[in-house]
């Protein structure tokens, strides 16, 4: 049993075996997220594990499938962080994933500082918007726009609640891939694994993955591209596979 | 008629009407070299275009077919600069390519600052290496080291001599990208193209290919991804036409 408020809908999380709530005028994910649940490190048997601006919780939902690590989401809009535990309860995971409403830039004090393995972030991609933007649609403007994260938020946070060692992974637009690494050097998380995502091939990239290491040693690779439609506007095979699982396991 | 000294050979330029002088000793034109020369702008009917740390001469002699500018290119190792000259003198190139015996870094006060449209450059990839290894082969070690050449001389010298707007364009390793993107803002050459080349499907980006604007806007573009080797081992179609032109053309 579960509530569902206003337009929702209980969707079916792609490859695995979980249901997430969506609304269209509030909050749905994009693929972006799941390739960030797919791309990021995650420990296998334990560990702790936060997600920054984790909207209706698809990452940790994802995440828990891939790990036994504790999971932590942090949303800002109560309207979302609602539909949050909603999905968290409705496919049993309480156990695993646990949801916080507030703000990222209080988590260091809230959580304890250099406590988590991996910090995951999937933050706002656009610049304050002027504010008759901002009325129109609050919760979309604010999972968009950098009203209450801006990027360096989110990597400063990041690193801050990361152990030496620990691994924090953000999907972005590429156009602030100079902004990401400078950021991402200033607070100490050395960009190790870079993937660029192509809508189709012959196309320009219109996504980057990044994964850092706090005070990891230089030494950036970049991954294979990852193509999202072939030709024929069918996902390409990786990306079915990420959406929906392998075929042999269906 | 052409002079070959010690173990020089007089070899095809791939896919271009031109011999060039190599030698496997002193000095022989990689892959880089060839698609840095298809990457780079080039004004079509007239303009000034420097290439600097030119070794054989080999990235002026694929810009001259591409373009009636002016190229200039600058190698600091006098047995090089002489393969080069014999290799535009074979070639008739005379009026178009011209090449200069010196240290980048006086080109700016000797040609001019600020008098150039397009600057391509192939730097050595490698920190400073330790004497010994200098030693073994001097011509090799100061093509690939940073003996006479830092990144920074590279990047801060094609700066000085870019008219504002002009564009300038390098190729190097992937480990370096961080330091590439960090100078070019630095030296006011704003990133905007930006291209990985793959050994093969499926491995890590081994080269980059990236373009600058002299005092442009921030707009990088992450351009489709070059791959060189399939799966078979042979070319790939586009890698086969860069190097060896297009089959309707043969």
């Amino acid at each position: 049993m579960v509530k569902l408020v206003e337009d929702e809908r209980l969707d079916y999380l792609l490859a695995e075996n979980l249901r997430i709530i969506q609304s269209p005028s509030v909050f749905s994910f994009s693929i972006d997220a799941v390739l960030l649940a797919k791309f990021a490190y995650m420990p296998i048997q334990k560990g702790n594990v936060i997600d920054l601006c984790t909207g209706n919780g698809v990452i940790p939902l994802l995440l828990s499938t891939r790990s036994k690590a504790q999971i932590v989401g942090v949303e800002i809009q109560k309207r979302l962080y609602d539909m949050a535990v909603r999905s968290v309860e409705y496919n049993q995971l309480e156990e695993q994933i646990k949801m916080i409403h507030g703000d990222i830039k209080e988590m260091p004090q809230q959580l304890g500082y250099g406590k988590y393995d991996v910090v995951t972030c999937n933050p706002p991609y656009f610049i304050t918007p002027k504010q008759e933007m901002i009325n129109e649609n609050e919760h979309l403007a604010i999972a968009r726009h950098e009203i209450y994260c801006t990027l360096e938020d989110a990597i400063k946070v990041s690193s801050q609640l990361l152990r030496q060692g620990g691994k924090a992974a953000f999907v972005h637009r590429p156009g602030r891939l100079m902004d990401i690494l400078t950021l991402m050097k200033q607070y100490n998380l050395e960009p190790k694994r870079l993937r660029f995502v192509y809508p189709k091939p012959g196309k320009e990239a219109n996504t980057i993955l990044i994964e850092g290491i706090k005070y990891g040693k230089p030494d950036l690779k970049i991954l294979p591209p990852l193509v999202v439609y072939d030709h024929a506007n069918e996902y390409t095979k990786e990306v079915e596979e990420i959406l929906y699982g392998k075929k042999d396991k269906d």
